[in-house]
């Protein structure tokens, strides 16, 4: 049986509807996709795009329908966007699915529906009550963030040896990465103490975990800003930095495009595109569907993964 | 006349003579280079790279001569680089020059010679007891470093609004750029100052910086990750990083191997090769120009900016 992806269908004032219409077909060759949309509203969007619905477009019934408004910010789009995102996690829990990939959400909306959640990943730590991992990239560069959405003062002194060693083994745990680069804190990986000394904790980190996992999986620090020059990208598919932009300003700078967004160590694989609703050309030009087959293609991986873990505990 | 560009030669037991020996004829059709190395030293380093002098290669004597040891971290080496870096500068300062490019030094020969700056740049201040300001890149992108080597740590602290707007008004008297993308601190920018609040202090700078230029010369705070994505690149040639790797781990990401390095703010104009002594190869295989030919294109580009400058000014 070909593996079941939800799909949770985003902000439908935004770009999320075209998307799934448009990608409908090449995801069907990879998987069975659910579409976490009602009938009703994937009317409402067809019409507006001016597409036909595909015959095969299996829909899951959720939300309450209200009028798309293109490009606007709406309680009731952030609203229809949230209950779409928890009936694709409430399937991938019960078995019904066997991942979930979503589009994306604007953020103000969801404030103005009344929810408090900074994003998908946020509700997922708080739903899951678990650490999840974000972490971007494509399958030329990933990058995993080991602190996200804090000011940069606060980046140093959450440098841990217990926090960051657990990391590095759920981000192994969670990709199957043979080798995974780590980044230093400061210029020059702290230039032998000179330059800051974090780089301390993160080598006794690196240290145990690899340790722990019985092979020098984890390489580093690494210098960061010589990390992702093209030689260095031979050596590392997958990175763990230290802070939000540390990682995804190289990142961005070199895949922007094709990049899509990870939710690492929860009970069920998330993947997403990583842009935004694009309001701006919302329903007049057609998006690009690139970033949301990556995801659906990390999810299938990710999946494969977990079978293959899955039976080689159940076998040794 | 031709500009005449004083090449200082860096440590020999690197890549230093190697490169300017293959550029020489590609260099003297922009310039009129006069290497700072004696007949002596030019003498050992081509036998030992098998190269001819050519006819045309004008030297200024410096320095003690001694055995150059291909590779080698050695005292006489890190002092041979300084005393032609010196010479470079003072035929810079002495107007027997219009221009310095400097090739890669070691910094451990440096310390061995009982050196204590960290590298050219740090000579710089000190020689001129100035604010030299670092930039970096290529024609394509260049990115000036408001803070450099200090720990992550420090840098919150060093977001000062009275210094920053001096490092914009110099950045742009130095460089004539237009348009200069001004840097965020935190991620999404501080987020409205949810993620941290420096970003108050540098839109106060790029302000007060834009009214006494009288045009918005200046653009931010740029949200840092998407920041060097291909489209926000064309709208920036010039950048003002707030910390080292901000600016540098995009910058090598894309151009590793064009990019030079440049020192702002200087009675003298200096351009420098980005990338080291490359003791790996030295007087074995031929190293890259590129990076060289590079940093004497914008010690001509500064040259004329500087001429022009100093004709308006006469003229106004």
């Amino acid at each position: 049986m070909k593996p079941r992806i939800a799909v949770s269908i985003g902000d439908l004032n935004g770009i999320g509807a075209a998307i799934a219409l448009l990608a409908h077909k090449a995801l069907c060759e990879k998987c069975t996709p659910l579409y976490c949309i009602s009938d009703q509203m994937l009317e409402q969007a067809s019409a507006l795009l001016r597409m036909e619905r595909p015959p095969d477009f299996s829909t899951v019934a959720v939300g309450t329908p209200f009028e798309i408004a293109p490009g606007v910010v709406s309680a009731d789009s952030g609203r229809y966007a949230y209950e779409s995102f928890l009936k694709a996690i409430e399937m991938a829990e019960n078995g019904d699915a066997d991942a979930v990939v979503t589009l994306p959400i604007h953020k103000e909306a969801w404030a103005k529906a009344g929810l408090h959640y900074v994003g998908h990943t946020d509700l997922l730590r708080e739903h899951f009550k678990a650490e999840a991992i974000m972490m971007l990239g494509c399958s030329k560069m990933y990058v995993a963030l080991y602190t996200e959405h804090i000011p940069l003062a606060s980046v140093p002194e959450a440098i841990d040896e217990r926090k960051l060693t657990q990391f590095l083994l759920d981000l192994h745990r969670e990709t199957g990465a043979d080798k995974i680069g780590v980044l230093g804190l400061n210029p020059h990986a702290g230039d032998n103490g000179v330059l800051g000394s974090e780089e301390r904790i993160i080598e006794r980190a690196i240290e145990g975990a690899n340790g722990t996992v019985g092979k020098p999986v984890f390489e580093g620090p690494l210098v960061p800003d010589i990390a992702f020059t093209p030689h260095t990208r031979k050596q590392y598919t997958h990175y763990a930095a230290m802070y939000h932009d540390q990682g995804l300003a190289p990142l961005k700078a070199l895949y922007f495009d094709e990049s899509i967004n990870v939710s690492l160590n929860l009970p069920v694989i998330r993947t997403s595109v990583d842009h935004g609703t694009a309001f701006d050309i919302a329903y007049s030009r057609l998006p690009s569907t690139r970033s949301y087959l990556n995801a659906a293609d990390e999810a299938l991986r990710l999946i494969a993964l977990r079978r293959h873990r899955a039976i080689s505990s159940s076998v040794f």
